[in-house]
């Protein structure tokens, strides 16, 4: 794969956005190499992403912040530039669950997932040794009630430390408070396991048991400060019948959640996500 | 396809149910053609269906009653026996939306549903012609807050008339009186167009779309008292994405409620669908 | 939906394409609704659909042909230009299986599909009702081997009177000459019940019984000279079991067919499908 | 869990056989768990599995395949007995591509698979470290077109010694011996990575690419002399689309044949699974 820029903007819809970046690029020797865009017509916005090789480009990053900034402020454009070599630091938070953290360590150790992985944080220290056959350094930062604002400190000073971008609460199993929260905005995924809005909140298997539905489902989503409530990146689900007691839930669950998480964190990590109204865009 | 009988066993479990029962139908002649059970370990209780071949059976009707009783009694048994043979007269309640009604009844037509649908009652008019066109008499029962009650007596009267053992609200949008609902208890299967218990209530669609879930459901369920509570027999979910509209929901949704809503009637019908604890058995 | 004008094109990838493109719409005033563009880097092909709001464009029908030719002409372009408020001639050719003619039809009638029915075509009389009670035309030509080429000559004479732009076969079961396709070429749409490459031919259903696998599908596709063989447009699958005989996996997939048909007679009517080396690229 | 015993049957079908195996199990004080069976009408013949609890049971594995050999011949059936305690001996077979074998090492490890994995065979030697943080011995047998006989008698000496009763071939790339197979015969489970019978043989991503299907697939298979041919035991397909190169495919496949795959081996490592007719019928 050739190293790419990616671009990504949100604006209010007008005529001419896709005339003028389009020339724009192609004025600097862009080859693009995929664009996607979409229009919401109810709120009469504008989103895009374009993605073009840099081989023949004429511009580094800070030539193509200087110019593009007046395209951009013509069209009241908010925009993010990133770049395909770029590897984002990233931490996952886990618990004693650990499915989704080993599905995200090989995604990671076969080329899937474009980050580096400088830290683990586990509530429990169970998945230790785990972080270290794929050789993450781990960081046990026991949570209880008493403790919660000190291990929040604790937390942050690690993520600072490591310049951290990205945060993967890969089954964390704990609520991080709205300051935290406000500190990673749009930066930190969850996976919940039930199809929210259902069964937020605690327990969703044994809600779903008890309500006797025939599917079952998971979400990812980027965190804010209302539980189970952020902007909805994924979801997945998977048949049950009356033969499925709550442990078979949990384990056909197991399987939901990883690839449900998993696809999140990568079209993250592919610049693939734009969020507004509460909402993904997510361009495939 | 055979003449064939179907029990269906709803009891406590305890050993030598299976035993039992499969004696007793072998000792009278019974070729078993189904059979499958299931057992709820938490609240003890054991289901069965079974299906068997007619032809050489020794008892009819009123001889298997006679004799399975005292059995049934042993076990604490409630049970129900259904012959194939057998078309039970169904209604079907629809207003302006089309698409479930005439799903059913090409199914129908075809041989997929083993009833009779004597009549076809709407709230609006706009169905009487798709009615004619298969030959199922049309009745024209207006609905509004005033004469709700009234109309209920006039559906009531229809429906008793009929000897009606089985109403299919096909995208009906009204609710039902409890008093309705109690005479026809676990004999009103209705469709609603979400993945219950998410977006429960009126405009499920647009609450998907301002939520942003990334798949969009269809709930088919016994009616209860309580609005979308009853025991779910069946669901289904479509992918959708940020290029969906509103408009978009509802055109893929049709083809979801269609499926999800004829494969409850037709579980029903084949006598397959057991109810406890707000829950189904769904014997497939 | 406003008038809308669709432009697709399909020409050797190279720099500029993009911004040329929209460069010529913005300065004559199109508002863009929708635009999709596709790379294929092995073969060096690049594709487009873009679609604009008609309302404030400067230029006719012939004005946009005779401005846009030395543009598609300086980069090699094929090229088609379609509206959305069109509703190109389309003919349905059926069997004594009805389910996938009746889907169709009713999408029509709600709406869904883009395009007049000028005329239903039976190689049985068992459809006439039906075409009837959806106020169509329906011409019986009876086919067997010996009459085949007459046959095929009556149809292309209905087909030719009345303008037909796009034939679907739903459910025809009627191999068509090379030189009837030949004539249609890329503007027959039919519907394969297996998940083809597998089981193409005949009694895909039986085939796929007796090898014993775990999902059926069906397959829309265009027409070739060769049978089964030609660009697909849409697949999809339903799960099932050793409990299902042949009668079921033929009643399961009917629903297949008609849903895998239908969105290919709408995406092709919305003129979302581009085809190239035996494949088809759908925007959707 | 309860410790239980699950029995397998396979016989022609005919009256009472149902009744004689409960009447078998109750009069020695079995609690039945569970019991499914299957008919297939056209070949005549019986399916069943049947799983009791052995808390009050009063035969031990010799007294019960004494006492119900009689009942067996009468029927002619071919039984087994097995023990959810057992833990059968497991080999898996590798080659450099590790998801399955991670996949099925971790399911085991949480106790999703009741089996033992005493040694991993790998014709490269790359999944050694993975072996080894599962505490699981590695066997590096280098196969080549010269070395293939001798190769195959190193697995075979290996396999024997260990006691090995299930071969998971997970992603090995290697085709057995008609010998080795013979050796095996319905105990070796192999995942072909694409919906079969479609893409049979090599490089089926590569095939499904060129043919422009929308759907990808993987199925997990008994292996026999015939390449690709076996008893299917489980399928499932992703959609694919344009966008998706052949890289794309393999990315998306090996989710695939993870679930296929480990989903085949547990329910071959629960009992559930009959052949016949180069077929299965799988208890679910």
């Amino acid at each position: 794969m050739p190293d790419s820029a990616i671009l990504l903007i949100h604006c209010p819809d007008r005529k001419g956005i896709v005339a003028a970046i389009s020339s724009f690029l192609y004025d600097r020797g862009a080859n693009i190499l995929h664009a996607d865009q979409h229009q919401d017509n109810d709120l009469g916005l504008f989103f895009m992403r374009v993605e073009w090789d840099l081989a023949d480009f004429a511009l580094d990053d800070a030539g193509f912040r200087g110019s593009f900034q007046p395209l951009a402020d013509g069209f009241q454009m908010e925009w993010r530039l990133a770049y395909s070599a770029a590897r984002p630091a990233t931490a996952i938070f886990v618990s004693q669950h650990q499915h989704c953290l080993l599905d995200l360590l090989y995604r990671h150790a076969i080329g899937e997932l474009r980050c580096r992985i400088p830290l683990i944080v586990g509530n429990r220290a169970s998945a230790r040794e785990l972080a270290g056959f794929y050789g993450i350094p781990f960081h046990f930062v026991p949570v209880d009630a008493a403790s919660k604002a000190q291990a929040e400190q604790a937390q942050l000073a690690l993520l600072e430390q490591h310049g951290i971008e990205l945060i993967v609460l890969a089954r964390y199993m704990q609520v991080l408070s709205p300051l935290f929260v406000a500190r990673y905005r749009q930066r930190i995924i969850n996976v919940h396991h039930s199809f929210l809005p259902a069964f937020s909140g605690a327990r969703p298997y044994h809600a779903a048991y008890h309500r006797g539905v025939k599917l079952i489902g998971a979400t990812s989503h980027y965190v804010t400060e209302l539980l189970d409530d952020g902007p909805i990146i994924e979801q997945d689900v998977v048949r049950v019948s009356h033969r499925d007691q709550v442990v078979d839930l949990v384990q056909k669950g197991r399987d939901l959640e990883r690839m449900v998480l998993s696809r999140a964190v990568r079209w993250h990590l592919e610049h693939r996500i734009l969020h507004y109204s509460g909402k993904t865009v997510v361009f495939d």
